[in-house]
């Protein structure tokens, strides 16, 4: 079928960036109000300085610059590229090859400590799988399973016993998976059906799947390569000497235990039944399927016993007594996982904005003067579809180095001695938190710009754009479960929103559901006041907004306050709607929760959008004032803040933060922006230095991109 | 890799439908001023009468109720399903294996005018292609290249000599390809760079590609099965006596000329070269793939001459004296082509949204009280994703059986004689136009909405919705493109807003780009009375409205004037700020037309917006007060206005049309609307009567529905 190709349009509807104001009113609003709005920052130079993408690639690399220089020119190789159109089985081990290939370089090492065989370099080791995701989410996901879900939950939830398989994990000696995932339950780990009961007449645990509702499903490894299994399931241990009150039929709760899956020849184990998923909506190349245990006995040391055991005559221990708090410490291996997924999402959004601004830059498109079409970057509405989600990806990448910095320094903690994950400190629970709470929220962030901007950029290269060879389909295919997997964003978000609401409004005790809901907020500043202080940087300009009253919507700290105040309204009601369920009985108290679950989604992006922000005003503090990079980060700075204001333009009118000149203001400065960011372009993309290999699709080296 | 799956988000951001106003405001509204919001239509019984689908679905039906029958069962068969990865080449076979039972149906037939072997039945036979939109994209594209593109260029641009192809076409015997879009111009047919020059001395066409640019790329039907294409190309003839000023460097436009590019043994033809897209982002059984031309002869009779003819001598002549009238007049041949495609993304989009809400009523989530988890339905949060989407694709199928239904009665009037498509009277002519905007704007809102409602339903399926077999994945890529081939999206909208502010201005004579800008239009109110009037049944809603002055926001009247003030206002501000261009020098007028790309592509979102809704009041004029059918369509239509209204807040309030009382009370009771259609889930999608075989996925009928 014939395709007309090369999209031009600004925005699904047209009215992300609406135009509904016109030129006409834009004029009006600076002549009337020019204290009001801000004159903005002056147009860039036309010709863009390529000395510029160097310094904001600095500020990008942040912490690990050199672990990316390194891992960069190992991964500027066309054999990283994704595989497009194998069959699966091929698919499936070209990626296993892929996975040896970056076993050979160490990479791995970095996730497990010294003691183990690893390097104990968690956070160059994350840094390095972010940088995978520029070249493959296939190869990403299969060592996340591996080595991340699998080998992490050996390492963390295992005890001395286990630590001999550590290195043969690390070598791809042996594979494995981390069957957590029931049919029946998918973010509901609390309540997953496989038993492991405890045999004490032989010594063993037997590994069940009650029903189909308990099968293990979407688990990595499982279909093709995994011989063994971290299965979580309910502990069970009879009656004992010690243990004379616990009732056989009750849980002592989730528990991991280790379970054979393959024999040396790869066949099933006897009693575990192996399903494969096929293909899915992308990464072909990982092998997900299901297991089914029936009956499956296991040695009692199979059990992963740091945070829970159980002895030969079957009597259960745990360093942890609130067995709520235990759960949540075991699940706090997950925090890796979702880390890596919201980098590697980072990663391949900003090489898709890469393939689509360079298309942008070299193809030139008609309805432009007669023999002189114009590059599609010089059409206004193709500046407004890209460039402020190109500022976005710089947020997120800020804000994704700032959590894999914070993981490593508590990782460094852990190992030497000064974190006891089993019994941390108060103040050491408040950090895990709140790292739980940002990594949810980089995740979400993440993942949902990835699928949008993915999308976006296949649209802006037209027909270019679905020709598996340019990579974006393929980006966008295996980047779309994403939003789903490590954590479902919708989960993810409202555990931000409940975080911001309940944990320091209270305190640690209580996590449960429920008690996370009957929370008792009386004074919302209180919250605010409490949690994680902002940057200094960042704390400066808000307070030069409250002593000048600034009103300049170019200006970082009004920026930043009418942020603030987008989270703390946000915050504000909710919490007045939500007091009441604490007087409820349950189901009242859920049906009340539930109908403020979007409040409480609402809540949660603020809070992101919040973060973004401040991570870019904060990296925007440490440059030189006058200076080339910092006259345009300034430019992107502004964009993402505008951009997102823009976004909620209804919310800032009805709550009279803004009215309409103001926001017809903003929108004109988004115009602005993007016409003085365009020929910069190339610049802004450069500073992502994603290796040539990765993205030098054929429709870039295509005479087709410039017809003349 | 483990999966959390089961995603229960409102929207990407929780903003959609943001959730900013508490319910204290909502009560507060309804308190303060009752009579200015409106009290809203009752809820509906919280058990669903199976017996509503049926009366929905003749609704929905409309004028082609037989067919669909016919066609529905014919396609309850799960042979017609997607098949899941095939290698390439057994997936194109597979696809041309569907083509030829549909042949053997008769439908195709219905394209082609009974005097070349067809029956006429255009309406029935595109209401057939788009309900193979429920089954198989690939079907439908391959269809739409061999026997709406090929099979009519060649019967609307050629003449009695070139019809005995069409027995051939129809049966398959003759595959074929449409080669207009070439490398260096997507959009930009006018200026493809592909010629075909006469050659009096051996009274043929030499067909050449002059360089990379103007290969032709994406074509259907060319890397696999097409044995001659319809190659669109510059027309070139030599000076000759009647014709001595011609310079033979110039060319007459763009004509179309059957080139032979495989031999009977599949082989290319010498001096054609032919290339294989491979894989794209879906569609893997299209053969899409390039064509060049190296100097290859055609004898002149290949030339589709209806339009533009060349005699042995070299002369050209054409019935049609507007060199620019006559290039419209052609390329009317896609608009069937534009029709289909929106159509079978309609199509894609109800089967998709069947899936997610059959998931959504029976998948049950936690969350909920323990041991009472809820279906997913059951969160309002999950609503507010899935059923304002609900409520656009009803519009969008009634919108699209106008078109079609519109589309046959004039190819009946052509058939009949008293329609000459080169010679149209002043009426046909304004009459085409309108059928023109109308197709566009239909195909683009429905690939739009097809994109992104496919994403929305995949993510609410969570882990399932990623599986391949649940068919969402496979309906998201292959309709990815749709927004893309048959005139982008981007062109599409913006031809939308430009026919709103020139055609009813000016008039026909001059259909140039520059002359669409710059247009004179003094009266805006001049050009809205001028556009095809609005149903009798929706002008006497909007009188009421106008005479009481109300203000009721449920109140369908009031519904149709709030969009259209967002129409009207967008075109009358656009006006203005190009009523300059006009006096401008080119470069100038191009500058500021492209600043104002944006502001045109909104006023075409706010024509179709306000074409929907009139669809939807129109439609629920003709069903009786008090029926259960008319309250269930009442609150579909006013979940659609309102979800419309409130994706356009921040513009209402800053035009000073609504006020942020309002807009929050537009909030509140899009929140009643998915509360009270809720459990009638299950009857509005079964009102789209798909095919039991094509959405009868594995997840719908797994125990891991219901885990209980």
């Amino acid at each position: 079928m014939d395709t007309t190709d090369d999209a031009i349009r600004p925005s699904k509807h047209g009215d992300d960036v609406a135009v509904n104001g016109t030129d006409e009113d834009k004029t009006k609003d600076k002549k009337d109000k020019p204290d009001t709005v801000g004159k903005g920052p002056a147009k860039l130079p036309a010709t863009a300085d390529p000395a510029v993408a160097k310094e904001l690639q600095k500020i990008l690399d942040g912490a690990y610059a050199e672990e990316r220089e390194r891992v960069r020119a190992m991964l500027d190789d066309e054999f990283f590229r994704p595989q497009i159109g194998l069959p699966l089985d091929e698919a499936r081990d070209s990626i296993l090859d892929r996975l040896e290939r970056l076993r050979d370089t160490g990479m791995p090492k970095g996730v497990f400590s010294k003691a183990h065989g690893g390097t104990g370099e968690l956070g160059a080791a994350l840094t390095g799988m972010e940088l995978v995701g520029h070249a493959d989410l296939g190869m990403m996901v299969k060592s996340g399973v591996q080595w991340g879900l699998f080998g992490g939950a050996v390492e963390a939830l295992g005890s001395e016993r286990h630590m001999h398989l550590v290195p043969r994990i690390i070598d791809l000696d042996l594979l494995g998976c981390f069957a957590m995932t029931e049919r029946g339950h998918g973010s509901d780990v609390q309540n997953l059906e496989t038993t492991a009961t405890y045999d004490a007449e032989t010594d063993e645990f037997v590994v069940h799947s009650p029903g189909l509702s308990a099968e293990k499903t979407y688990i990595g490894n499982a279909a093709r390569h995994g011989r063994m299994a971290a299965v979580f399931a309910q502990l069970h241990t009879p009656g004992s000497a010690t243990d004379a009150n616990h009732d056989p039929a009750e849980s002592h709760g989730v528990h991991c235990i280790l379970v054979p899956i393959r024999d040396e020849d790869g066949n099933p184990m006897p009693g575990v039944t192996i399903g494969d998923h096929g293909y899915k909506g992308g990464l072909p190349g990982v092998d997900n399927g299901t297991l089914m245990f029936d009956n499956v006995r296991v040695p009692r040391e199979n059990l992963l016993n740091r945070f829970g055991d159980v002895d030969e005559r079957g009597n259960y221990s745990s360093p942890i007594e609130s067995r709520n708090r235990r759960f949540f410490t075991m699940l706090g291996t997950l925090i890796r996982g979702r880390v890596s997924v919201g980098a590697a999402a980072g990663a391949a959004t900003r090489s898709s904005l890469t393939i689509a601004l360079r298309y942008a830059t070299r193809r030139r498109q008609f309805e432009g003067v007669p023999d002189q079409e114009k590059r599609l970057i010089e059409h206004r509405s193709h500046r407004l579809r890209l460039l402020p989600r190109l500022s976005r990806s710089y947020a997120l990448a800020l804000l994704q180095n700032q959590i894999i910095e914070r993981l490593d320094a508590q990782e460094k903690l852990i190992a030497a001695g000064e974190w006891d994950v089993a019994e941390p400190t108060d103040e050491q629970q408040w950090k895990q938190r709140e790292t739980e709470s940002r990594a949810a929220a980089v995740k979400a962030a993440a993942t949902r710009h990835a699928t949008d901007t993915i999308q976006e950029c296949r649209e802006a290269c037209g027909g270019a754009g679905y020709m598996a060879e340019n990579l974006l389909t393929v980006f966008k295919d295996d980047s779309d479960v994403f939003t789903t997997f490590e954590g479902d964003n919708t989960v993810l978000i409202q555990m931000v929103g409940k975080e911001l609401i309940t944990a320091y409004a209270r305190g640690l005790s209580d996590l449960d559901p429920m008690g996370m809901l009957r929370f008792g907020v009386e004074n919302v500043g209180d919250i605010l006041r409490r949690r994680t202080p902002i940057a200094r940087s960042v704390q400066s300009l808000m307070d030069r907004v409250t002593d000048r009253e600034e009103t300049d919507i170019f200006d970082a700290g009004y920026q930043v306050k009418l942020f603030g105040d987008r989270e703390s309204s946000l915050l504000k009601s909710l919490a007045r709607r939500l007091s009441g369920a604490k007087k409820m009985d349950v189901e009242d108290a859920v049906e009340a929760v539930d109908a403020a679950q979007d409040h409480l989604i609402a809540c949660g992006w603020a809070r992101v959008d919040s973060m973004l922000l401040e991570a870019l005003v904060e990296a925007e503090a440490s440059l030189d004032d006058g200076s080339p990079v910092k006259d345009v980060f300034e430019q992107v700075r502004t964009l993402f803040a505008l951009s997102t204001i823009n976004a909620h333009s209804g919310w800032y009118q009805e709550q009279n933060v803004l009215n309409g000149q103001r926001t017809k203001a903003v929108r004109a400065a988004i115009n602005d922006l993007v016409d003085s960011l365009g020929p910069w372009a190339d610049v802004l993309v450069d500073a992502f230095a994603i290796p040539d290999a990765l993205v030098a699709v054929p429709m870039l080296d295509d005479a087709g991109v410039d017809p003349r």
